[in-house]
């Protein structure tokens, strides 16, 4: 969708002109009233829920939605009900108007000339979203971590437009450690030569080592602790393990006899791991895209207006509220989301919060945890339905 | 002291000839058992206690020793009645012979072919500067963290050699997050471009980016959340409170009122604190020897030739231990300390343990916590002392 309108944002920057893309599930009905908005966490986009085909008419692999587990037909947000979007935000490399694409007052790409975008600026334009796709008011708004934060703003901003707001391992603000954390990636996509102060396309070139490390640092924190040692623990990369012709089934080898010794060299799966997932991410996520995200992260606050009293920030906020976080979730504990309850019920709203016991950390609220998936089926069918 | 015979290595390589620098506070007695080996952690030295004067007697400014609220004339551990030697380890660049340092053989600066050292290859070393000293017996051997480590495996390979083990804040191995945390840190140096494989002396370069990022996860690794929050919170950086005028005594500002909105600036004091932690350590220490000190946690398993049963690795364990660990540690925590207290019971082992309520994190254990220290006291004077 195209926006020929500029869009103020927070900071007092605007940006001129710019597209969204979006993807719907199901069918809008007569009234428009059965409309679900999902808003996406930081490697994510518009396209949450299906598969895509290719032309011949087969499925793409590996192209299912990133919330493909929650949303479809019969699924707990379920599109044979309800007509759910999926928009992909202002900054993103994934399709709407961000760093990658070209700058229309100058011809240049923006790279690190891209304004600075928060919440409040997303949720600013999805509603503008909504009122091209003729939609006055949500069923749902409804997103997990940072998306759960554009849920909780939304309720914040348009109070009018939102009847309920699913909020997902999510919290009212980042602690000074999450801050912490995102500051050390940043530095680390920063601080790389190939860089070139954010205008590293000129160069022809990607800051793909800054990119690698900042995957790292982040996926360690979507993992609990209990679930890393669960999957890797002290398990040597299963290379040497053949090398060493040790045999697998039976007793466990002394360990020890396997280490290669080496400082730089791969020694434990964990590392492999990570790498792994360090190498795929700086394939193709924008560098400037995850500054701008991981900022966005860290600028949400809505109680700092109140002077830092939650209670009195979600004063304005009139929608119906489920609060679901996962009680491994050490980057966004279930005492960030009790926050936000403790605040709702001080404010007499209508709240319904389940901690779930997931081993999965972080990352459990993108997994497929029937008694989470519960939890979210029976909210939308005894509460939002229309 | 300089070292003429070669040292065999775990790994199978050998160092040919080395120096180990140490320091000894106090006295020795006359039948020698009052001795008392400290070991190091990542970032230390056997600088432990004490401060040093310049060449007109004066005091040089911040020279303290890392552990000198603990040991001294006086302290926890009283240097008016024991022989306190600090050592610092091969492989260090504070002194003992490490990768800054020139290989005999080559003529070279070691660099990158510094063999890799472990656990068990310190301790050997450092039974060596015992004999050397003509010391048989240690009343304690004692450590933080690594330094624990150290101490714990004296009790395994030297089991004759100690009477007390003191392990603070320590950990039988590293859990798959632990190795996390030091794979990334070590990718990000190793991908330094300055770091030209681990030769980057022969280039006048140092991969001081990576340290940085190294450093700074390590710090947050250090602290616990609660502290973060209560030390930094969501504080912006002073410049911008001062340059926005508001008035830090009153009414709490509207926090979002003062954001400057950049990706690539400090907005929030956290991150100026990681960042000057960064820049200091990236200054002085060495790449080489950090990612040496990491791979010596990453191996770090005496359990690993038993099976993985911690309980049969202590078999060999005849010394009296006192064990210390930190609520808030979330790197080495409590549990970790309590696997090694239940395998020491399991043997029958004569083992105290004090579990200390403390909210720095990890690195309570270099803190002036009047707990803490007073149960080391009580366990020197009432256990050690001849």
């Amino acid at each position: 969708m195209h926006f020929a309108d500029a869009l103020p944002l927070q900071s007092g920057a605007s940006i001129r002109a710019y597209d969204l893309s979006y993807e719907t599930y199901g069918t809008l009905n007569a009234d428009k009233s059965n409309a679900v908005l999902i808003c996406h966490a930081l490697n994510a986009s518009h396209h949450v829920a299906g598969i895509y085909l290719d032309e011949s008419g087969a499925p793409v692999p590996r192209s299912e939605g990133w919330w493909d587990t929650m949303i479809g037909p019969g699924k707990p947000v379920d599109t044979d009900r309800f007509f759910v979007i999926g928009v992909n935000n202002l900054g993103s490399c994934f399709g709407s108007t961000g760093p990658m694409q070209t700058h229309p007052d100058t011809g240049q790409v923006y790279g690190a000339d891209f304004p600075v975008v928060t919440v409040q600026d997303w949720v600013d334009a999805q509603a503008r979203l909504l009122d091209a796709l003729g939609i006055q008011t949500l069923a749902a708004v409804m997103g997990g971590s940072l998306g759960g934060m554009q849920a909780l703003s939304w309720t914040l901003q348009y109070p009018d437009r939102v009847r309920h707001a699913v909020v997902v391992a999510s919290a009212p603000n980042l602690t000074a450690e999450n801050i912490a954390f995102n500051e050390v990636a940043r530095r680390a996509i920063v601080t790389d030569p190939d860089f070139h102060g954010g205008h590293f396309y000129r160069h022809g070139v990607l800051p793909q080592r800054g990119l690698r490390i900042a995957r790292m640092i982040g996926h360690i924190t979507y993992l609990s602790d209990d679930v890393m040692n669960e999957k890797f623990g002290r398990q040597l990369r299963q290379a040497v393990v053949e090398t060493a012709g040790l045999d697998v089934d039976g007793e466990a080898p002394a360990r020890a006899a396997a280490y290669r010794y080496s400082t730089q060299d791969v020694e434990f799966q964990i590392e492999s791991y990570l790498r792994y997932q360090g190498d795929k991410f700086s394939e193709y996520f924008d560098a400037n895209t995850y500054l701008l995200i991981t900022r966005a992260l860290d600028y949400f606050d809505p109680a700092a207006a109140h002077g830092g009293n939650l209670t009195r920030a979600l004063v304005q906020a009139s929608a119906k509220f489920l609060l679901v976080s996962f009680t491994t979730d050490w980057r966004f504990s279930p005492a960030r989301s009790r926050e936000i309850v403790k605040a709702l019920l001080d404010n007499q709203r209508d709240v319904s919060y389940a901690e779930i016991d997931a081993p999965h950390g972080h990352d459990a609220f993108l997994l497929d945890d029937p008694r989470y998936l519960g939890v979210v089926r029976s909210y939308f069918e005894s509460k939002v339905a229309p």
